[in-house]
């Protein structure tokens, strides 16, 4: 390519914007934010130790591999599994290349080593990749975008390549990502090919090599593809309409995301990374408006997004039904990657809010607690009785692959990244997001944060390094968290929830401050149109969502005839239980038994007023994080409960 | 074939049992009874008119004919269509062959003659056929039964062929299908090919085939193919368990019907047949419990079944959303076919309501006022702003044809048989099943119906000819009509609401029964267990469940905002509007505007008690009949209305 600039950024972790973009706040460098202990930091080990080996040897028995040496001539044989194969090798090659950074690992960078060797060699002279296309489809191009995942699959490569690079600092992968790249720069865009692929993510992936490389085209055909969606660009195939490809409305122009949950957030995740390259403030504005549209409507109390089985799409506003909530994990992941943009862009706690509540009741769901299977769907409610059992196994336990495997490398990827979501700086200071009890280098100042979040509401910060002059330690406060309070070297400060405390001073090393966050049940409501949870509540506590087990009922209890009053509710204890589930802490719920009369039939005359339906005797019952459910018996699950 | 019978059955209408078969009830012969006049004939015209015809030109342009064309060698090029594009044609032919039989017309019978050409060329000198297989399957047979609808388009052959020979007495349909039934009965069975189509039909195809010609091994085939379901004899392709193909639990075990809804209840529909013909006591007691099952946890208000988009199934036990309602037109259908067998076998009232019930509000909604247009999907709530206009015309607006079009044939064929659900006999005499204004000739007896139902709860029963000695005529009292009165000659009589009205006795010509149905409007709800509508009620009138319309409410109020207290329902007046969707009644129901509270999240803590939602003051809106909607703008709608 012509244009060319040193990269500017430096070595970061995902969406690391350039010292041009206009961004509100910046990444700390790789390695200068660390999770060292606590909960997330077990959920990383699990990642670590089980995970990413488990999806090296997945990449070899599902076929990613071999199909891609096929496609290279050192193998022969008909390609397997869905179009998209190659993702799942990129996705797992960003996951080694984070995990890399989280602690030299000669076996992880042996692994990436041989993997990118693979890739390689598959690899077109002039830069084309794309194993399932080049065997399967005997080399033709570009003849179904909408369906092909040709740019999916490079835009995953080329966040794999910056990963692998950042963190390793070796160039292999990178020069394979470039070579592709400049070979869609000379491929599409104006006056070339001006079609789009079906499934986003391949605008992330340019601005993150034109970080990464300072080339601008890049950013320009990231920039293109985003503007050329929602003017019907993408034929539409199978019956359906242009809305399950983003492409019925441009990303201007929309107020709320729809289509397919994950192409949907894909798409404004990288629309938000070049906003930020661009300094597209126009764009920006349409990127809040949409983000509040799914706020305010089309996002399940766990974060979760998509209520659709059918097409995996976004329902209509308030169409958020817990039982057929779809709520895939990749697209919590994809919430997850554009709420972080937005909050580096706006600095908004909004941002981080979401960030965190999507973290732990949408995103972690989608794992098991010893990091070896993997939920793609994620209910808020399975019926007792529901399903045979040899159906719930496949519709409703987490497996341990998929023959459409985007979630498990994708789960591992943003677990071996995740440090890099808990602090950000900006000229004014050091902002902490999440917390997790680590280390935080940012601004010639170093943090010690130590908590057991999300169990315990404290929060300490000491100041370890002070750095030079006066700045500000931003510290979110979380929306739910009323009532939070905070001290600074044991003086009390004013704190609002859902903003950042703010603290502008000179440090010395060794100053503390605790943040403490009420840690009470609260019980919470949707708006009524929310149809399918009216006259239910549900139970969090910090930032977790809670769910009811059936297992954890008593004989005789289904989980669907569980009846609550808020009143009761409101009181419940908390227990923290070491030894259930990895470690949690359970609420002991005073509910009711719902009584149903014999033989009535399922529809009948109503009352003038509902009838009462509940006995008035007191059963307490545990209720666990709804990101723990299906660790045990997989039985009925409820996180919406019905009032009494 | 070796074996042969005289055939049994007198020339009627759908499912015709053989003198031999286990049931309480018979249908009367074709023609001899006849819906003259009313409700159902006004649809039925429609449907003549215009549905008929279009349909035959459809069989053109979409390319079915040609198909065959091409599996004859009489045209050339590549076949079109999904894999099972010869079951429209032969859906097509049935209806025809009613249609003809409803009044003979020679440009039915015309068309009649000329498609049966066109399928008789097609067949292969064995009796195979299936153009789609016979071409792009260039001739490979029952590689892949689960989804090649072999059989499935076999079946639907089998009984267009008995209507058309039941109305036309022209065999020429027949003899194709008996060439293709010799050719099943020698290709499968036990120590044959012991395999199952993907999609049944065929069970009640064979049946049908067995009481027109006589020949044992049809009903033997048929038999088998009910008893090899359910022992996992489907292989499990594209993840889907055997659930989807009903064949997880064999037809004798099963408690409720499961997997994809048409397929579910046309098998049992079929095994029903079996039953009947093989005096199966056992397997229609395992009917009847699944029966329940159905009606206990898996209908919706409306007849409806299948709650599921993906994959097009019934959901978990009372997973029964309304916006996400799939009640699939052809479900509706198969349906009524499975609880017309069960009233046959029977004689038991409640088969007769739920066809009722499914036929108004089920079936009826499933195309359009002119005839012209088909819903394949139902639901029971579209959301005010749902999807932008040219995805509306899609996903919610009826649609004059389909890729996939099983639906509109289906309904053709329903639509001109629909005189023979009216009455059956037995040798107690004459039974009344549904209300409808025409002419019932049974048991020597002649009847004639005069009725301005659904709209007038008047049935009037004239005894035109007595026949002679004693008889019992026996009229339906719908579950729903606590309160109905009758009158025999004047005279009261008791009666109660769920039974039949059993009237015995030597009848004179001219002998009136006044049967009298109370017209007022009711509120039902549902059971707790069934989350989506909880805290919701419904309306209904006679047989008809009503829905607010958008284009109904007055500016400002959107369906979603409506709120209803039942006691204000109970009064709502009706009024009958003969220049609106072709003829209403109306119900002007009092409801009251919810109120929003502005900028408040969707998720918010919850009071002690459900805050209150709706203004006092009181609206009155115009309520239609659910199957009336979307004949005029379409917007939002819903059946099911959240209390104040």
């Amino acid at each position: 390519m012509t244009t060319t600039a040193s990269p500017t950024s430096a070595a970061v972790a995902p969406a690391a914007p350039t010292s041009a973009a206009a961004v509100a706040l910046r990444p700390v460098p790789t390695g200068a934010s660390r999770i060292t202990a606590g909960f997330w930091h077990e959920r990383q080990e699990a990642n670590r130790r089980q995970a990413i080996r488990t999806g090296y040897e997945k990449l070899q028995t599902a076929g990613n591999l071999q199909n891609l040496r096929i496609a290279a001539g050192t193998a022969t044989g008909e390609v397997r599994g869905p179009i998209f194969m190659d993702s799942d090798v990129y996705k797992w090659l960003e996951a080694a290349g984070w995990e890399y950074g989280r602690g030299a690992d000669a076996e992880v960078l042996g692994w990436i080593r041989e993997v990118t060797e693979v890739v390689a060699a598959a690899q077109a002279e002039d830069g084309y990749l794309d194993s399932v296309q080049q065997v399967r489809g005997r080399g033709e191009r570009y003849v179904d975008l909408p369906w092909s995942h040709e740019h999916y699959c490079a835009g995953h490569l080329f966040q794999a390549a910056v990963a692998v690079h950042r963190t390793t600092g070796e160039t292999g992968l990178l020069d394979v990502a470039v070579k592709l790249a400049d070979h869609l720069v000379a491929t599409f865009g104006p006056g070339r090919i001006e079609e789009v692929d079906g499934h986003p993510v391949v605008e992330m992936g340019l601005v993150e090599l034109y970080r990464e490389t300072g080339t601008r085209e890049y950013l320009d055909l990231a920039r293109w593809f985003v503007d050329a969606r929602g003017h019907g660009i993408i034929e539409t195939k199978h019956g359906k309409q242009p809305t399950y490809f983003s492409d019925r409305v441009p990303v201007r122009e929309a107020t709320s995301p729809e289509g397919h949950a994950v192409r949907a957030v894909y798409l404004t995740a990288g629309a938000a990374d070049v906003a930020a390259e661009t300094a597209d403030g126009e764009l920006l504005t349409a990127l809040a408006r949409q983000w509040e549209g799914m706020l305010a409507s089309k996002t399940y109390v766990t974060g979760g997004i998509g209520s659709r089985w059918d097409w995996e799409q976004f329902g209509d506003h308030h169409e958020l039904s817990p039982d057929r909530a779809y709520a895939e994990t990749c697209a919590a992941i994809g919430s997850v990657q554009w709420s972080w943009r937005m909050l580096l862009a706006t600095g908004e706690a909004r941002y981080a809010d979401l960030v965190e509540r999507t973290l732990y009741n949408a995103f972690l769901p989608g794992v098991s607690l010893a990091g070896t299977e993997y939920f793609y769907v994620n209910p808020l409610q399975l019926r007792h009785g529901a399903h045979a059992e040899e159906e719930r196994s496949a519709a409703h336990g987490r497996r341990a692959w998929f023959d459409c495997a985007c979630c498990p490398p994708n789960i591992m990827r943003t677990l071996s990244s995740l440090d890099a979501y808990v602090a950000t700086s900006s000229a004014a200071g050091v902002q902490l997001h999440q917390f997790a009890t680590g280390t935080v280098q940012a601004g010639g100042a170093r943090l010690r944060v130590a908590t057991d979040y999300p169990w315990d509401g404290a929060v300490r910060v000491e100041v370890a390094d002070p750095g030079t002059g006066a700045w500000e330690l931003a510290l979110r406060v979380p929306a739910w968290a009323e009532g939070a309070t905070a001290t600074v070297a044991g003086e009390a400060v004013e704190v609002r929830a859902g903003e950042y405390l703010r603290l502008h001073r000179t440090w010395s090393a060794g100053d503390v401050v605790e943040l403490t966050l009420p840690m009470g049940v609260r019980v919470v409501e949707a708006d009524p149109r929310v149809d399918a949870v009216r006259g239910c509540v549900a139970v969090e506590r910090g930032p977790l969502v809670y769910a009811l087990e059936q297992t954890d009922l008593p004989e005789g209890l289904v989980a669907d005839d569980v009846r609550v009053r808020v009143a009761e509710l409101r009181g419940a204890p908390a227990e923290h239980r070491p030894e259930l589930l990895e470690g949690v802490t359970v609420l002991q719920l005073p509910v009711h038994a719902a009584v149903h009369a014999d033989e009535v039939p399922l529809y009948r005359p109503a009352g003038d007023e509902p009838a009462p339906q509940a006995a008035e005797e007191v059963l307490t019952v545990p209720a666990v994080p709804y990101y723990a459910w299906a660790n045990r018996d997989l039985g009925a699950m409820r996180v919406w409960l019905p009032r009494a």
